[in-house]
């Protein structure tokens, strides 16, 4: 009996590793963001019905798992406070360096507010370039103000 | 006598409140971007001496002040481990969400590596949108791979 | 010279004690919830000029701290991660306690999502009861969905 | 053989969710509040026989299971002190934010004391709102005073 | 000017030792026990204006440091999570050692709840013993039942 | 085979609740306090041969377990430096809110020194109360003055 | 089935151990450096369909784990932030006590940038030495820029 | 009056950045590596009393400080466990990335024991390379063995 | 199949209990100290193939487990950074309260330098003595200055 | 006016430095151990009236400071829970790494019990070697039983 949603993850990257399976065609059958479908198979997003059985499909998982996609999950995808993989604490260290400076210009534009994580999208692309690759991440969360009451 | 960068910062703070001064103005005095030069202000960047002294004479600073704006900082600008302030806690809610999102999908498309958050940068736009107006970001950073050796 | 909003609140807090002034009669005189000024004055929200102004003589601030009110501040109120104070403490111990209980609820009434802590706001009264007069708080906070992209 | 609540919880999940029992269903069965039963069987709260017994049977639990439901638990839901699911870092927000609001304005109002988390009680509902629907919760807990000895 | 009630503790424990004051003549001079009025002299109780004030003199203390004992403190007596003095340690390791005890052997005799840390009392007394005096202290505290709703 | 004392707690805790063995009744079993007897069962204490055997009887024990019992265990009863749970955080409040007050009036009565967590012990009653019930608990530490060398 | 690459690494030192296999020899069979291979079977770094077979062979492991050999891994070796072994604690105790003085020196030579850990190899040989033989270790990692922009 | 050895960096890094002195350039004067110069001057190591005076000669500090330099500090250069500056993290990344294979390489050539911090140097050189030039750092420390007793 | 060695350490505590062996037994039966004998056991030290034999024999112990005990382990016996037993915290205590002294006191015998923990033997001994009898230990540690370079 | 019993330390500490006073001198002049005085100087231990008056001519401390070493200080001389110097780490580590042994050893000699820290000494030595010399200390702890109550 599964009795957590982690338990789920680990079965879908058991799936993936052992089949060969790309995120990116994960994200074709259910027709959204590589972004998205990816957050969700690791335990971060919800899934609705249609979509959990389609990815239950693809890593060939059990009826229960299917239904555990579709509960809100605890989320939070990392170990430790501070990540210890060099990719992931890059992340981690571009918020500790430009932390203030996103405040300030945020504030500085906008007024007092947060930019939201939850009516929020990413988009992650390859840029060619001639002195190396770059990552390109477009990140858009919609502005919403502190108010008075 | 100043004796670490952090007075500077908190000169520049000061200074800034009081004098009403733009983060943008200061960009453009010193002819950069307004995420490198806000966080340069900051302390967490290097001024060669040109951009030192304009910004030393846009704050009023002490030449010692304008001396310690072109040295090395030690970086890092948050107070805790996991930030408190909800702007930036966003930020690092993103992190811890979609961190294991984002290692799988540039690993995906690059292989084992990193984005780098040196050969770094950042643009902070208004989207008007309709619905309530969005924080655009992008972040580049240059794909840096683990090689063999 | 102020450099830090920590300064003007320590600054009011000083006031306030020596001065014997309450809370409820600071949110009379800007018009608004005794919530939203009392955290306003505590470091916690931006004022806009005029509050600044009237919070200023109120509290007999000099000028840079008025018009340290009037930026988003770094917030945060606590010492430390898990609070030792026994009335705030009690809070954190509602929140470690039914944390999972309001997580389910929510999600159940609404799908998955966040009750935003922005779009926020929060009614104190006291309530005669014969057992002892009771607390109570009346938290509203606008319903965020997670959406697909 | 079972040897903690953790296990009994872990049971009640798994059956939850396969079964797609809802958390209002089981309230009503043992005719108390949603928020109460929620986190007793979420391992926060005690049973007596008679809702032990109705809450095995519901979920389909071991003789075993059913005792420790009526047994004190070891309290706290959450696996790390700050919370790292959104929905619930919201609430951890609010306490670190207006923390020291709300400690002002209890003590303005009723004296140096605490708001009890114990003789306590939690109401959420739904609100409608053309802005989009709120959540609001009615948090009521009895003042309990410092005395001198 | 006093910014916090951190700078009287310190202005009492300066004056108790350069003047030589003990805890128990100050407890007899406001007519409490000697326990809670060093825990008020402390920065964790609050003072009435009659109390306050013969604090005030005992200690030689500012018009705005009697203001400051006549409010709620942020409570917490401790420099770190646990205690690094060995006397203090020692209750701390108490509470360690025994916590699943004193858990265990409360709800056996009265049910799920909590002794109170507010409705509270404690006393502290030498007893004389052959074989070197002991430490007693008699802690009594209200029992508050977790109720359903 | 059993590796370690927390194997024979969690037999211990899982007999308990099935059979619904009251402490007090395992205490008189073995002719001890409660409390002390308590301890032992939660892997706190190290019995003597036949107070294992006759607790390995109670609890329906292998033989193996009842070995380990006459074993000095690695002590500590809580998951977190700070507990969650309600009960057992009050007494760690009391320690935190009281710490420095203990503290003074230790050392006013005996010089310097500790109460010793070791020569100890602790007794746990019911005083019936019109306001409500209090739980009166008495601690005895002999006290172990540091002395010079 | 394997969930993660601990498991193969697991797997890995349990072969190397009951086989005695050495680290040098595992990576002449690939025809890397002895740090690099090491790194790689202890779940630190990514190996090609080549390498993985090789590694599979030589320590015994079934398909599944060669197919996670080829999978990025989740990096960071140690189980605690502060390493406890003290082959390992003396590194640690290196960067803390010459952290700021790496810092000032590459700064001095380089201006602002780091030394990659990305681009970046290690190698560690013996020192033959009458006073007792040396661990001689070269790092050598690419010098990145902060550039503005 | 100078009261611990981090006042004399303070005065030595003010005095280093307004007069714009060299490491290399103190290094020559007291005729040492530039590496243990460095790290002696931000109050890691020990000076003699010939080496302190012409210290104290180039930074211009009073003759107290100049008798801090000559005892030995408490060591440590780094304000949180987990350096946040980049620069410095990537050598903790390092140690975490490569700790168990650094571990285990030295075990493999050496069998168990450490290479000393203390019997320890360090040279740190550029290296030039079309690609972008090197930092090559040199560690050198003795090996020391666990023996048996 | 073994893993780690925390299953060798493990099945010899098992072994140790279900039997009733002594420590000081099987360090005569290795022909070494009890200290450094009982540090092996524990995971702490590597044997030699003769005297991992002899453990094996002793404790019953499978040929792997044999192998394990003749690789260096990763060291550290406590579960946490503060130990919570008491026995080994008073030595905690010890280090945190004499830290300095300690310090200090080698330093003016010796100079700069440390006493080692890996050149380093320990000495535990009953002292009978008519006020209760005492645990006499000696540390002994080679001195390793701290050289310039 | 001193307000608590760091600032005595660090005068002791001032003056010592700028005179040039050893510990040994010290202790010589109140006639005790070296260990003890330089725990008491360094606000470990509590001096009696005359030890203090001695200790405050020494180190020319004012009359203020002399009545502070004559009361008990709060104990614990290190600012992190994990030492970063590393003579004090080495300590650290041996606790470490030989906590179970000594606790193992301890038992199988004593019983369950602690070596105390209070009615503990200790005696720090040079011990002459021709392979490099030798710290020997001595810690002598009275034994502690738990018994049964």
């Amino acid at each position: 009996m599964i009795s957590n949603r982690e338990e789920v993850t680990a079965a879908i990257m058991a799936a993936k590793v052992s089949k060969g399976i790309k995120w990116s065609d994960v994200a074709a059958a259910i027709g959204l963001s590589k972004e998205w479908t990816t957050a969700a198979c690791l335990g971060q997003m919800t899934l609705d019905k249609q979509q959990a059985e389609v990815i239950g499909e693809i890593f060939g998982l059990p009826d229960e798992a299917v239904a555990w996609l579709q509960i809100a999950p605890y989320k939070g995808s990392l170990p430790t406070a501070v990540p210890t993989d060099p990719l992931i604490y890059r992340w981690y260290e571009v918020v500790n360096v430009y932390g203030n400076t996103i405040k300030e210009l945020i504030h500085e534009e906008f007024g007092d507010g947060i930019m939201s994580a939850i009516d929020f999208s990413m988009d992650i692309q390859r840029e060619a370039n001639p002195n190396g690759d770059r990552v390109n991440v477009v990140l858009s969360g919609k502005f919403l103000p502190y108010k008075t009451y």
